[in-house]
């Protein structure tokens, strides 16, 4: 144990170290520098930052019988407005006021323990890097590309295995094992990612997962605050966001609010006797209820009480300890986990898992809580359901008869996903096939801003898109152009430009998040550099680069007016617009050649106006017909 | 042609004829009586009351030329504010204006012809039979049975064939032939409707349909203000609403805006030019486009002009001239029209077919202006989809985006229906099954008013819910105890309780909509008696009427407090509660004995209370388990 040494030295001195602007503190104004100091086991946040409109910070510390401590701080603008005792003896958790002009810097925590000594942890209070309002969230003008780190690319072998984890090997012929892909992989093919044209990624969680088995997806989290080593570190994952943002690609973290890994280090000693749900149980070796998986409780009108607390108070799966927001500790130290990331990485968007899951007031109150210091970030939900009405609940400004408002600009279009996968596998019928996903479209009308929405065609819990469409090539890319097209949010998983499937399986999630050819050391097949892909796979790459990289210029595509004509004669025409910008989406499911009669779509007033196909080159002059030669899409626009 | 004779005569006579009290007068006050004079081929509406809220009056003037004619009216409280000519030289459109305490009585409006002599027609301003406040719509404390009246009874013989009208035949034999069924057929019945626990009939339309085939269903009407002579006469047609009310059922009439039948009288000589949808092309025999039947155009913010005018303007069938609700003489005809059955027939709702075909603004402003005259009337209109967001947004009430209210009171649940189906066809999964009611039912967070939205098994459109239920009785009583215990407005079909079915021909209508036994002289099975009854028949009408006697007091079910538990073990168990009257159902898909620990559903806090089952009334005392010994539904009660 150290002692407190000085923390007030010569003036000169502290003018030296300190020299910034002294006029704005308003507590005190003495300059000061410290003497680091870290005798406490953990403290979260371990740093905070000044400047935010939230002026309080909840300090969850961690050590032995901390609980009879005493703690103070001396620094100007910093003060404690109480001190709160956990049910464990071995935490403390300390609220703080951190003053409007409060300069950035560190200063020790001092933690009086009546006869013994006094222990003494520094904290850093940083500048922020760049103005809240400079946070972009993901948005329409950007497509995600959705990536499962551990099977995209493997930059850095050394970090493949780690024997202070639980789960210690490396197999790649293991679906369900570590295959060694990380932060850096991600990083080194930030050129691939851009110059497909997309213009964010979402990697699935990196943080650590110290569990004993399938701890490559990232969900079962046991630590909030730690990069998974095998993913590599937070410096690796700065640079991920850094070098994206010198490219143009927002990074999104996945975060999960919803539980932990059940080998998460508060599991063995937990803060509060209510800190995860069904705790007592879990405590005494008891049998524990899952979920029961019932989201529709969170709006339904008649929903009981047993099936609203089965469904949020019941964990995920055995091995995913349910966390209970409504532990005000808890509800605090996950908001400013978010916020922490968010600055920390200077985040594009936070995807966040389960949402339906948590008790939902928590879930406005920590989506309120992140809009509120970035006004233009974006949060997007996963609502795994084909019901419009809960994609549209879950919207911010959503007129919720409950006057609920969740703070969450997007959620996400399962129903669309739905709809494109059966429509295109049908036979077209009256209400059946591109009728569905006209129908689909339509329901756009109940949706507080559709173009907020997150549409995609698959992602990493379902089988792949190409799998679903049967390894129908023409029907995969009808899928996806309609997905870039739409008044949407697109999100792509990786490996769909390379037709990825999982054939041998579907579903099976070891398997459909399967290794990007080219990510690892001696991979025969490069999808990065195209050696060896087949074909098909090329033609595909290539078709959903064009489509991608016309749509990050397209004003239209974006932002522009939605027009669609009821699916005819087994064709479906999909107009944008903005001012000069006429962009036309034409699905055709007629295996035999056809001529549509264009007289359908005056309206848009097209005559004569000349049009280039954004896959072919080949320019198109809007006269009275077109020939439509084969099944699948045309994508034509006025602006090439 | 008669003369101007003599409008007002001696004050001694006038004194005689009208004594009722006169100093509500405004205008003038001199007294008269009239003779009458009936010169003009077609005045509509033939009668109007005084009292409405509304003072406006648009007559509908047919005759020859008459639109060189000037008419005039000498009629305290009465004046001619406009007089506007159509199309046609052969209409006027009168509008009047009724003062606020205009007396009731007879009037001749006079049309001076320049050199031609005068022309008399004489109008009648009647006295309302009750107060506006005292027409009570149909409401969830109602059960309606859902009549197609060719089908039901055939009350009067001599009515059954009517060589005046195109289709001359009556053919029992003939699914799309007439079959006699009439009004006193139901006005007959109404004792077995009302014993078996029914409050209100909808009969599908009884006005004249001359056409020459397929006369039966009633939705191509070709007078909107007759009778057809083969239902019967006004007269019948008020008789059945006033034994009705005796009776506490209410009459619910069948109306239709959006088309007419193509034999309609006004067909032939059409009063605008614009008075039809696609006028021109009928009026020159060309071809006619059907609507495409794209009804989320009403809603769709992407929809093009080119769906939308297709949807509206389209005809519904060939058959059906559809009626174009934007010229202002047709939307004022429609809505007097209504109001003046409503008015005549001392309605207790309209039942709107074909809901989102007209016009949805004059939709807005026809059922408006009926539910400002009649504050706590009720009207259903039809739109035929699944989809939720459709069937919240044209109730009454709905916070939707384009700020578009509909007046409606209440909407139809086809979306309940076809998950019930479905859900008892199938086996029990986690989504299937009895999950998909429990799932359907959750959504009723979305609606204005759940309980005001009607809910049914099958209607007059489709196979009939046992054919649904592929003769499945179990299934058949659960789907209809379901529907009987819900917060909803419910709607059988007739025949539902002796299991009509469509078995040979699902789906088709003139089969589905088969006679009703009994209803016709000779009948060898007798519905109404029970005469020759299968067994099976017996128990389901008895059933059916314990159900719906109970439902017909139950206070818990017409407006209690409902909880519902996700379903469970195959069994979904739901609650309605209101003060001391709980009401449990329970439905079980095992087909094995179970038994069921009740502590699940605790919180309602039944321990030790006495349960009465509504069908076989044996008492049950809620301890810690039920055993379920079949398939089928429990209906329990604590209050009989």
């Amino acid at each position: 144990m150290k002692k407190l040494i000085s923390l007030y030295v010569l003036g000169i001195i502290a003018i030296n170290v300190s020299c910034k602007k002294q006029d704005d503190l308003t507590i005190n104004n003495k300059p000061s520098i410290v003497v680091e100091s870290h005798d406490i086991e953990r403290v979260e946040p371990g740093n905070w930052w000044v400047g935010f409109k939230d002026s309080e910070l909840q300090l969850l510390v961690k050590h032995p019988n901390i609980s009879e401590a005493v703690p103070s701080i001396s620094y100007a603008g910093v003060s404690i407005e109480k001190v709160n005792k956990a049910d464990s003896p071995n935490y403390l958790f300390i609220d703080l006021n951190i003053a409007k002009n409060t300069k950035e810097g560190k200063f020790n925590i001092i933690f009086k323990q009546g006869n013994k000594e006094d222990l003494i942890q520094t904290y850093e209070l940083k500048s922020r890097v760049k103005p809240a309002e400079d946070y972009i969230g993901f948005n329409s003008s950007d497509a995600i590309y959705l990536i499962t780190p551990d099977r995209f690319a493997n930059g850095d072998e050394s970090n493949d295995v780690n024997t202070n984890l639980l789960e210690k090997t490396i197999d790649r012929n293991n679906d369900y094992g570590r295959h060694g892909g990380d932060i850096k992989g991600i990083t080194n093919h930030l050129d691939y990612i851009s110059d497909m044209g997309f213009t964010a990624v979402w990697p699935c969680p990196l943080l650590t997962n110290d569990m004993p088995e399938a701890s490559y997806h990232g969900y079962a989290m046991t630590d909030f605050y730690q990069v998974d080593p095998r993913f590599g570190t937070l410096e690796e994952y700065k640079e991920l966001s850094k070098k994206g943002q010198q490219k143009g690609i927002k990074l999104i973290m996945d975060q999960v609010a919803n539980h932990c890994g059940v080998e998460h280090w508060w599991m063995k000693d937990l803060p509060f006797n209510d800190w995860v749900n069904q705790q007592e149980a879990f405590e005494d070796n008891k049998p524990l209820n899952n979920s029961n998986h019932r989201r529709t409780t969170n709006q339904d009108l008649y929903a009981s009480q047993r099936d609203k607390d089965d469904m949020t108070q019941g964990w995920f799966v055995p091995t995913m300890p349910d966390l209970n927001q409504k532990n005000p500790y808890l509800a605090k130290y996950l908001i400013q986990n978010s916020i922490w990331w968010v600055e920390t990485l200077e985040l594009g968007g936070i995807r966040q898992d389960t949402y339906p899951y948590p008790d939902k007031d928590f879930m406005s109150n920590w989506a309120g809580a992140i809009m509120t210091e970035y006004p233009n970030f974006n949060i997007v939900g996963e609502e795994w359901s084909s019901n419009p009405l809960l994609i549209g609940y879950w919207q911010d400004g959503h007129e919720n008869n409950d006057g609920y408002d969740s703070n969450l600009r997007s959620t996400m279009d399962f129903a669309m996903q739905s709809n494109i996968s059966q429509a295109l596998n049908e036979a077209e019928s009256f209400d059946g096939g591109l009728m569905r996903m006209y129908n689909g479209l339509a329901n756009d009308f109940a949706y507080t801003r559709p173009k907020d929405i997150m549409a995609f065609p698959d992602n990493h819990d379902m089988s792949r898109i190409f799998t679903q469409l049967k390894g129908d090539i023409p029907n995969t890319k009808m899928a996806l152009n309609y997905i870039l097209t739409l008044p949407r949010t697109p999100q792509i998983y990786y490996g769909t430009e390379i037709l990825m499937n999982d054939f041998d399986k579907p579903g099976d999630h070891g398997l459909l998040r399967g290794d990007f050819p080219g990510g690892w050391q001696g991979d025969t097949v490069n999808a990065f550099t195209g050696e060896n892909l087949a074909e098909a796979q090329k033609d595909m790459q290539s078709f959903l680069k064009k489509v991608l990289s016309y749509r990050k210029e397209s004003k239209a595509i974006h932002e522009g007016k939605t027009i669609h004509f009821a699916p005819f004669m087994g064709t479906y025409f999909l107009f944008r617009i903005l001012e000069d910008e006429v962009v036309v989406l034409i699905l055709n499911k007629n295996e035999e050649p056809i001529t549509i009669d264009l007289k359908r779509y005056n309206e848009i007033g097209l005559q004569d106006k000349t049009f280039k196909n954004v896959i072919t080159g080949e320019d198109f002059i809007w006269k009275n017909s077109i020939e439509l030669k084969e099944r699948g899409s045309i994508l034509l626009t006025t602006k090439i």
